[in-house]
């Protein structure tokens, strides 16, 4: 996991009094109800790679670690769907998948467990074609506060798609552990592309670069990743990955299809990105010089913790409508600047969502509290924009308040009242995603 | 609408005591209240084109039929979004959207109204590439069952993702007016395809037709549409809108692109469609011969009809994993040969749904009662080929029953606890999607 460098937004990680590790749904199921007849608090864990504090045991309580739960199941080639247990990561599913000419396309960065992944609704760089966690779950098997096992989808079931009742796995999918414990995810699977290209292209500024994204949207292009760093990020990646990229604002871009379709992609994606004063694209075909450049753009976490070793980093997550990218990254990085603040940013713009990698001094309380400050006026920029305060890594403990400006509090006690129906004991994963109630 | 040909599977259609006819939010919102306060059933109301009784007033009560709200609101063509008021129908927002390049495709056959599909989460032919109503929702303005308004991403907030909070948007999409009525969506819009080509293509066996479907998805074809209709379908098709298609397994086909990518589109569909024995496609390039295949199929229904004047019809509605559709079709036509029922096949293929559009006398009640045995034993069929009783109807009133063997009875139990956290008097559209507890 990469807890030890994160600063939470929220209250400090606080350990649970004890850690199960069961194997199988029966025992998730029998440890759950003495956890219920006793009161205590239950807190599910995957591979505690989440970014808004998720797992941690702010009243105690047993954590239940899945990690002994680590089977594919039910593998079906022809109709592009397979069941995980929660020990699962989609690295080790692609890994599975290697022979079979399918891959699960939504990633996160971290090698995330698959069920983890459902609980707090990821997504990451493939999103803008192939959707997020919401998109790509067809079913989970559920342990509800009680030790009552479900199945969202009912037992086994399948269809690419249904109206058979109210959408349980949705309503489970970015739940956060607070509703259930994800005992098993049934998911979506894609044939591996015939090409796969990907290219670097640099720009004279942030305007040139994101309105390139939105044009090649608008266009129709079915891009696979459309990645955006400013300058402060892609000279930390140069640093950090030793590569010798441009130090301005930057697009890395993945296409997906046929030959044909993709050097079609390419071609128009190309016109759009020179129309905008972007450079010549600089090009990885094969799959060695394409994985290292991605890897750079996963890297870009420890990348942007390089620049100030010692330091700890958080990161934000806003998403807004694709015409306001422009005015709020410009904005943000004024902001930055103005506030000495070392955050150096990436994002899938091709959804709208960023991400500002605040680097901060873990034994200087007052730059954290510019930075907390900062982040919450980012947040507020992006709701004032329609959009989101996360787009992708959950409300968990530093969001409550802000999810609460977002949906406002008709909305928030629907969402208290679904908690209250399902975990009437206030149980599953208590004090994240709701703000405890006045007493 | 086409309530006057419809022969429900549950009980009859039952006529509320008062219709109201709103013109805003905070008409809905006090009518509801007064409702509340006088403990009165609530039925909403969009066109009346659902499939499952779902706007029958089982108990009386107040339909509140929402067709005096019909504006479109808040369309941003360069975020690709849309508001609209629950009078606005599918047709209408296409119209609106004519000359900016967008479209929403959503497309159930009937010019239903879109917070209607949203409610009934429906999807239709072009569900195999755009999704159904679940990936085109962005946001939902609802009214309680109290009166209360929330706005289930926030009011105003439409980010093409999210993670802030419980997914309520998909929660009440696919209710179906059990728990709130939808007072404005907010849609996803697409750029209209650059070329569209439709085309016909018959086959000399179920078989090869369904055949063709898989692999044409295994081969990763972005294909528009890919419906199927049997030999009984074709004929009835050809008879009602004067087409003269060979009376065979047919498919109809629709490709979206630009020039180059549907060309290769269609070249690498043609190679498997004539692989497996299918006939040259008969093709429909210009707008006008598109359109006119594409109604002679949305005018199945019509067409079904006319097979017997003066009977009633009812659509049969699974949806089951694509690998198993050439089974279901065919032991489905053996069914329908074996009790002498009439009831031509069309599908959405591509998505593993398919409908039998049973055509009844209304006089005859031993043929209807074969009917719904008969359609008892294909939701079997296809509960027990790991699918779905509903692929895009929903549950309405005639499959309450197939819900809980669907989903078992712990799911059913969240279910209704959803229902009861959001509606506990029991006044929205009463009896639909759960069965009534035992007393």
């Amino acid at each position: 996991t990469r807890g030890d460098e994160v600063l939470f937004s929220g209250e400090q990680c606080c350990p649970p009094d004890v850690v199960v590790f069961p194997h199988c749904v029966e025992e998730v199921s029998a440890l759950a109800k003495v956890c219920h007849n006793h009161h205590l608090p239950i807190i599910p864990f995957g591979t505690g790679t989440g970014l808004e504090g998720g797992v941690g045991a702010l009243k105690g309580g047993v954590c239940f670690s899945l990690r002994n739960m680590d089977q594919v199941l039910d593998l079906h080639q022809e109709d592009f769907d397979v069941t995980v247990e929660p020990g699962v990561t989609r690295k080790a599913l692609n890994a599975y998948l290697r022979e079979t000419g399918l891959w699960f396309p939504v990633d996160p960065g971290a090698d995330a467990s698959l069920c983890g992944m459902a609980a707090t609704s990821a997504s990451g760089t493939n999103a803008v074609r192939y959707g997020t966690m919401r998109e790509n779950v067809l079913n989970l098997e559920v342990v509800l506060a009680d030790g009552t096992i479900i199945h969202t989808a009912g037992k086994g079931r399948r269809p690419r798609k249904t109206s058979a009742g109210y959408n349980l796995t949705n309503l489970f999918v970015g739940s956060e552990g607070t509703l259930g414990i994800i005992t098993k995810s049934t998911l979506r699977l894609y044939g591996i592309p015939e090409a796969m290209v990907s290219a670097v292209c640099s720009f004279p500024s942030v305007q040139a670069a994101v309105d390139s994204t939105v044009q090649v949207l608008q266009a129709g292009v079915p891009i696979a990743r459309i990645e955006f760093l400013d300058e402060v990020m892609i000279d930390a990646c140069n640093r950090f990955s030793s590569l010798s990229y441009p130090v301005t604002p930057t697009l890395f871009l993945e296409f997906h299809g046929s030959e044909r379709s993709v050097e079609e992609q390419v071609n128009l994606t190309e016109d759009i990105t020179q129309s905008n004063g972007g450079s010549d694209f600089q090009w990885a075909r094969d799959a060695e010089t394409r994985n290292s450049l991605w890897k750079a753009r996963h890297d870009a976490w420890y990348a942007a913790l390089a620049l100030r070793p010692g330091c700890k980093a958080y990161s934000t997550d806003v998403c807004v409508p694709l015409s306001r990218l422009p005015q709020i990254i410009v904005e943000t990085k004024e902001d930055l600047m103005e506030n000495r603040l070392t955050g150096p940013i990436a994002g899938h713009v091709g959804d709208g969502n960023f991400h500002c990698l605040m680097v901060v001094d873990p034994s200087d309380p007052e730059e954290q509290h510019r930075v907390h400050l900062f982040t919450e006026r980012l947040a507020r920029r992006a709701l004032a924009m329609d959009g989101t305060c996360t787009g992708e890594h959950g409300v968990g403990l530093g969001k409550r308040a802000l999810l609460c400006e977002e949906v406002g509090h008709t909305a928030i006690n629907v969402m208290q009242g679904l908690k209250d129906a399902l975990d009437p004991k206030n149980l599953m994963n208590p004090g994240k995603v709701l703000q405890p109630r006045e007493p």
